[in-house]
């Protein structure tokens, strides 16, 4: 059975979120998730330095065959974005090293492939993971701001399989065979 | 004698400048410059992956023992801070990867520590660094857009140089021979 593993990834300056998915066939398990707490860091490089060592450290553990990050909103100020720019570059040099694709999907997007609801709070968000992956609940609390990380890669997962699962047809017979009421003049 | 080792990066989104400065003694030498243009590369990734590519490969080329950066002015808006924040992280993580310290400087202090005026313009820069490191014209015309990274390893020569030079003293004796002048009730 095919094994596809995904890393999320949540870039911030002062709390970076990871989830860790493993896809087996066609079914999802959640093989890490944690937070790196950036905060303890005063320097600006320290904590560039140290989020391109946990992260090497995440891939060279997990083996991840992609990456997904959410993409940020753009409401800072631009200090901060160049800041928060720097983070991910250095996430994502992680990943380019190793030759990882990376992906990026927007909030929106990702609530959106979870709940349903692109507006949905992050505690919905936490709480429908947690149910389809089945996650213990006291894991779940413990790792709140993993969440975002996890939801990135369960996000990039609805859309990899999407084609597999929902579009893709062998053959024009076996489109109409699923698609009977799709169909007009039978 | 002391050999140091300086990497200038102008890390930016669409051309990557880059200058290696050899300090022997207290002597620096152009060992390198030049560009990398990221125009072509249609994708952020792409382009970010061969930002990395390449300071590696720049890294491992001249083995530096130091980088220098120029910090970015916060005039432009935060979806280009980010990309240019991106840019820097991976630039930034390559170095980091070889433990190589990095230091930021701002480009009116580098402006002033080459030219003495801030506001200097970067031709009067560019003259200013052919002069003092003997650069022959023809080979600054080709690599104007290396000048600035050149620029950030000279800041850094000049700031690293100025304790020995300019402040180091080895006894009271010592700086009261050299500063007489600054002694009163002598």
């Amino acid at each position: 059975m095919s094994e596809r593993i995904i890393l999320g990834i949540d870039p911030g300056t002062n709390i970076m979120g990871y989830g860790v998915l493993q896809v087996v066939g066609n079914k999802p398990n959640v093989m890490a998730m944690g937070v790196i707490d950036l905060r303890k860091y005063g320097d600006h490089y320290l904590k560039l330095g140290k989020i391109f060592e946990r992260v090497n450290g995440i891939i060279s553990e997990y083996l991840p065959d992609e990456m997904a990050i959410e993409a940020p909103f753009f409401g800072k100020n631009v200090q901060s974005m160049l800041k928060l720019g720097r983070a991910q570059g250095v996430a994502m040099a992680a990943a380019i090293h190793r030759q990882i694709p990376i992906t990026e999907y927007a909030p929106l997007k990702i609530k959106m492939s979870i709940t349903g609801n692109g507006k949905a709070s992050k505690e919905q968000v936490a709480d429908m993971l947690r149910r389809m992956l089945h996650i213990p609940q006291e894991e779940m609390g413990k790792w709140l701001d993993a969440t975002d990380a996890l939801g990135a890669a369960y996000c990039h997962y609805m859309q990899m399989n999407r084609p597999q699962t929902e579009k893709k047809y062998s053959s024009w017979k076996d489109f109409a065979n699923k698609n009977s009421s799709r169909i007009t003049g039978q």
